[in-house]
This record gives C-alpha cells, sequence and structure tokens, in this order.
C-alpha cells in the first residue's frame, strides 16, 4: 500500500507527476505543484476528459469559456477533451497534491 | 464545481455512495462511511479492478490473500477484480470520505 503523500519532492523542485494506475480507458495521476504554473502561450489541450480533485494545498486554473476557478481541498472538476486549460497558480508550500484521472 | 466534502450525512445515517463520473473505463464514486462495516458472511467480489483512496477519517479493510490493511488519510490501494474483501471498520465522526474509481 501507498501513501499519496509519500515522496512530494523532486531533487530539482520541478512539478512531480506520478502514474498510480492505468488501465484501458483510464489512468490515475497524482500531481505535485509547488509554485508551478502553465505559461500563457501554451495552455493544455488534451484529446481526452481529465478529471482533477485537489487533495492538499491550493491552486487557481483557468478554463476556456469557464475562466477562472479556484480550488480548495475537496475541489473537483472535469476537464472535457479539448477544452483549453491552463493552471494559473499553485501553493508551493505545503505542496499542492492533485490527483487527476485521465480517461484515455 | 463541487467539493468532495459538500452533503456529506444521509438522513437517515446509512453509508453514502455517490457516483461523481462515469465514462466507458471507469466510474468514480465517492463513499460517505459513518461506522459502517461489511456483513462477515456477504464480502464484495467484483468482476473489475477497483482503486480506493481513503481520503479523510480511517478505516480497515481486509482483503483476500493480503488479511488487514488499515487506512489513514492518503492511503491508496487496488482491489484486483475477483479479491474478495471487506471494510472491517469505518471511524464515524468526523465521517471517513473515501474516492473510489472502478475500472467497469
Amino acid at each position: 500500500m501507498a501513501n499519496l503523500f509519500d515522496d512530494l519532492v523532486t531533487p530539482d523542485g520541478t512539478e512531480r507527476f506520478d502514474e498510480l494506475l492505468a488501465r484501458p480507458g483510464a489512468v490515475i495521476e497524482r500531481i505535485v505543484s509547488t509554485g508551478q504554473a502553465t505559461p500563457p502561450d501554451a495552455p493544455y489541450d488534451q484529446a481526452w476528459d481529465e478529471w482533477v480533485l485537489l487533495i492538499s494545498g491550493a491552486a487557481r486554473l483557468w478554463l476556456d469559456g469557464a475562466g477562472e476557478v479556484p480550488l480548495a481541498p475537496g475541489d473537483h472538476v472535469l476537464i472535457p477533451a479539448y477544452c483549453r486549460h491552463r493552471v494559473l497558480w499553485t501553493q508551493a508550500e505545503p505542496p499542492t497534491v492533485w490527483l487527476a484521472v485521465h480517461f484515455r
């Protein structure tokens, strides 16, 4: 058994993406952010639905059509396929922990 | 946007199961337990993999082959298809909140 709060930090301080489980149709991923944001000129734009749950910390997303979405622990949001989105801000300390389910 | 800690309680105090999202291949469910356990003579035994994450509270699972598994917040475990399992105990107050992903 593993814990979502294990090994939060990377040696070089970069954002951390860990695939927890992959099955046909869905991949479960943990994301640990420590202040990172998505460059304004490079939004995510993916071909599959993604569901994200903020576990701890705090963040602000931007979703095309919906605008700015502040996230507190427990907040969850569906990012539909081809909905451009960006992470505007993440709390650095303590780190911001996300759970993402990619339906791909 | 919704929060995982919204509407935790049922009027009659029963365990609560809320489907948050369903897509081909996976269903995301929130479970809120308030002391419930699985009857010893009626373990779960399902045809699909289930991944569970304890969000808040505390619980003890029993998994055929692995035995007793205590769960604290952040702990996650894969329950393989056809692995008989039971919830032995759940913290009642504050309620125990689980996230389950059913790969079906």
